[in-house]
């Protein structure tokens, strides 16, 4: 269609009342004519965002503390227009494999956390060598987790004659929905296809490992994460990434169970309660103001201050930047490691693990006591926004004695498959595929990711007792015990 | 007590501001004079509702798309009068075995879809012939699974003298409160009983099975169903049936986890994030300006159409439809029944179900390939509204290949179960009762439908993977082999 | 710091407008000069709080039912003052073990039940010889429960050379951080200690088992509970402590499944869909108008009236005032406990329990007939207020029958367990410590569990039913057989 007769569509646009004073550029206005009948739903979504009413050089205005763009300056293209469609997907297109030829404009299938860079440069860079950003590889590229991966995800099939049961790789399908739907995929340009359409024929990027929002998903422009992984999706929301729904996709039980165990604390308790009247839009985030208990992001990324504007915690998009200590994901406790990528860790086995599988930690790649201090000194001043400084410490030392005891109980399910392996019970050719094997990794993954999360967030009664707590560590322990004598 | 004094009564009830303007059927004010004190909940229910603030005869005037009525003209008990007590509680005399004198009325006990028909006779027959409606006898008339309920619920009685293990027939009480409660009892009148009240004895009709508001109850008229099962109880909510917590009541973990699925979804955190900010009494439900994410009535019944009021999907209360594969409920995936009453379905091995046991389809009770394009149409169709359909295309073929894979693990059990039957490990007597018939069992009714509903609903990794899915199809499968070989 | 430059900074505190009028004592100045900076979620949390804006001289003189004390006149220190900081902090300074010089101030770090009884004085009485209110001792007290605790909270340590598996006894912090989370800590004051703050070293009281918000703390002063485990925690909300979150803390899934049934049954749907629109604040709770469906205070404590306001239920703080039968937590059901110290009990067999293993009462410490009876006369009477007398009276014939079906099949595990003993599979030395001991625990305290609280709270179908219901109570019977025979 002739760009000419998009534009006079654009004329017909119905607008909500407040977005009337704001010019879009003659591209956005194009996108819309169509898109308004095509998707009509991401156009409502990005009407209702800021991005819609918003010029980024008035953004850039904002006091310090306001700000919600890091930018400095507004380049050219972006002055004096709202950031509409064509503002985020045509950036950088030379990088984009996906870029393609749409309509008379070359528009990117995906917009990349690089894209959004131009005027959040602060949060793209502080993300980029998260552990988060770097969640696909931290898998892809560890030959233990990918074992682990290829054990669990493949298709089993059972030969009655052969009395056997053959395991089938992994398709990428499965892949995608499974591990990679919260690690994130890597997103390949296989060439273009044809799409028949209401407007006719249409060529289109043939895209693998897509749909997928993981927050470590590799971008067709090189670039890796997903801002719409907690920022959804034409809006944008500052408030949808503020509530814990949004972490809950991928934090909760049985192996990563941050949600639920929120949720049964009293923070959640008083969040859940009394969140309507909350201001979850507030830039900065006033504790006590906006706020009366922290949800995730409080704790861990929000820039936080008082109601009377004193800072309490600076903002940050590497959602590690204030852990000192690795409570999940790992067979035991230990300090966070350095960089995001792990997948180049070492322990002192050779394996691509932080501790050797008895517990001892490969210090070359983590950070030290007075990084961990440092961080810990951060998460103590937001407690201490509402928690006098006794009660704050009597609960880290908790965690300290929790995380210890429940290292322990890890090694003795280890020690345990040790002897499982000694005594020809199950073989060590692939360490997660028998019975006792998978016991084993239930009592790190699941049952004791759970007591140390519930320690770590104080009050959830169940995850330390009886919902894959100590009863379940204990009972899982006799369990792989009656196996093996 | 006589009429004349319940109607002096009547002029003593207190009534809300919007009310007042509304004319009520002495009937219903004498309803109203004494139960405005007996069950006051369940009178301000009604009153804040749109039954007691609106004529018909105004309802069925609207515009087409606003109409929630669907009956063309309104006859003339119903005319003039708000749709109050009486109005309901009295239809269809005859037919209703619950029908008892009370204070000079005859009354219903229970109000059934039949009764709603007088209004609503689309919805009605919508209903009356989709699976919900038959959801009872879909049970009670299938000796397949009527066995699985009477192993499962029946009391269990340990001789130790005798070493064994007696199994009693369940009562009907636990039958009422387990299984039927989601597919609906069946109502009897057993006869008449006396019960005391502040207004002396009176006499109401003896009820088996009662209370039950399940989706395919058969009520004392013949009728099939409950509509206060989603709509309840004397609001007649539209507003409660649009929230997935209505759904979540029976649609959950761990046989039928849609709503743990959908939670766990980006559909699910914007819908929880953002709740408070919709319209969900809006008639028609408008995408993008009512809601910015579907719930459950969304995608499987509600009337959809764009901000502008052109339709996405026509309103069906057939809540099976929209849907062109059965996930759920049973061994294998395949299409559609062709019919509500699935009870009449035999496979190719003279079972009452639509796959053999090793997954062989029994396509004379099932819709064809025709009928499946037509029904995924209206589901990309609302897909569409907020993705583009390379993006849709996608995430069905991914849903297409995990259907594929997941029924190979079940195969896969089915063959270790098969061995364990042809070993003597189990007998083949009864299929439910013995520890590896239930790991077979779980393999299908609670594994293989959490990987099956979190693809096609599209991110819940926890769904696929850790919690009800890969992790633990793979896990079952190990342990069904350990005991086989 | 001395006192008089406290109180000169008390004037730059920055006051919400509602709080203006209101006068606070020159103490609370002083501790909010301070604190406004220190820990400034506190003080907003109680800026927010009715005790900040209310001198309780007015609270006394509202009619009864609004009334929100129950004390009947307010002591000299409390009169033209709000409750504040100093008003709590500082009250019988001479039973507080907590009580520390704090910059010329003598404060106590806990405020106790037996503190906030000077206007509160029916609740705390109330309370005080509850089951909640002894919830610490009757765990610590009872031998039977002690030995389940320390069974699965010490840690356990493998010694491959020595084929043992030792187990430690529990320490302080997992034990305030599993059971005594809910039950309560005792709070011991071991001496004092120094703290370094911004205003220099402070010396403050150090305590033992702190922090805790259970519902049984046992205080420094020698007092028994939490009153800000259900009203958080400078709020001091009703609203909180009505919604079902605040209870879900502790009362949830595995063992005390109250929350997860009732989130499941149409109650929680009601409530989940509409709480935005409900009056959590009003005193007297008004059915119908305030709210439209119950949460658990509705039912168990809250001063329930119609919209009349004529009274359908009485408040209390004896959380089991209304309760008849006693449903969780025990091996079999039995009338409730005639006081709130359980751990006096003695059954038949002399252990501390209400039943004997084999479920026969111990009637000497139970309520009789008569007592059971006048409760459930109370919750019928609330259930009244929405249902009619059939229906609540053929809901309460069915939970009947449950109790009793779902004891048959607790005995018939316990039947097993004794076989196992016989057998030698097991040893009596410690009835929890072996795989087929945990089964029989699992069977009554999570399965047996789940299916009486969904039967008394009507239609919670999975956790009648395939969730900890029967399914598994079936399965686990089995299994347990697999052991035995």
């Amino acid at each position: 269609m002739p760009k000419r007769i998009l534009l006079l569509f654009a004329l017909l646009i119905p607008f909500p009342d407040q977005a009337e004073a704001i010019h879009l550029s003659q591209e956005t206005q194009a996108c819309l004519s169509c898109h308004m009948s095509i998707t009509p739903g991401i156009v409502s979504d990005w009407q209702k965002s800021r991005h819609a009413i918003t010029l980024p050089e008035e953004a850039v205005k904002k006091p310090p503390l306001e700000r919600r763009v890091s930018t400095q300056r507004i380049d050219d293209p972006l002055k004096g227009v709202a950031v509409g469609c064509y503002e985020c997907h045509s950036r950088n297109p030379e990088a984009h494999r996906d870029n393609f030829e749409h309509f008379g404009f070359k528009i990117n299938v995906i917009v990349s956390p690089k894209d959004c860079a131009v005027c959040h440069p602060v949060e793209e860079e502080q993300f980029r060598d998260s552990k988060k950003a770097n969640a696909h590889g931290n898998l892809a590229k560890n030959p233990f987790f990918t074992m682990l991966l290829e054990t669990i995800t493949g298709v089993k099939i059972v030969d009655l004659a052969e009395l056997s049961i053959a395991l089938q790789k992994p398709s990428a399908f499965t892949k995608q929905e499974t591990c990679y739907s919260c690690h994130g995929t890597e997103v390949q340009v296989k060439g273009t296809k044809e799409l028949e359409t209401k407007l006719g024929k249409i060529k289109i990027p043939d895209l693998a490992n897509w749909p997928n929002q993981g927050v470590g998903r590799i971008n067709p422009d090189g670039s890796r994460g997903a801002c719409s992984s907690c920022h959804p999706r034409h809006s944008f929301s500052i408030e949808i990434a503020r509530k814990p729904f949004t972490c809950a996709q991928c934090h909760l039980e049985p192996d990563v169970p941050a949600w639920n165990v929120y949720q049964e604390s009293k923070h959640g308790n008083i969040f859940l309660s009394k969140q309507s009247e909350w201001n979850f839009q507030a830039v900065p985030w006033r504790l006590g103001q906006d706020f009366q208990a922290p949800t995730c992001a409080t704790c861990h990324n929000s820039l936080i201050t008082t109601a009377a504007g004193d800072p309490i915690a600076q903002r940050t998009h590497d959602f590690g930047a204030r852990l000192w200590v690795r409570l999940f994901g790992l067979i035991y406790s230990h300090p966070q490691p350095q960089k995001g990528d792990t997948s180049i860790i070492k322990n002192k086995d050779g394996l691509p693990l932080p501790t050797t599988l008895l517990g001892d930690p490969a210090p070359d790649y983590l950070i030290g006591p007075e990084e961990q201090k440092k961080r810990q000194a951060v998460v103590k001043g937001l407690c201490n926004g509402c928690h006098n400084r006794d009660w704050i410490g009597n609960h880290f030392a908790k965690l300290d004695n929790t995380l210890k005891e429940v290292d322990q109980m890890t090694l003795a399910a280890t020690k345990l498959l040790v002897r499982a392996w000694q005594n020809g019970i199950a073989d060590t050719f692939n360490p997660f595929d028998e019975t006792i094997e998978q016991r084993w990794i239930r009592q790190w993954l699941f049952l004791a990711n759970s007591v140390k999360f519930a320690s770590a967030m104080s009050g959830a009664p169940d995850y330390t007792s009886f919902k894959y707590g100590w009863w379940e560590m204990t009972g899982n322990l006799r369990e792989m015990r009656d196996k093996v004598y």
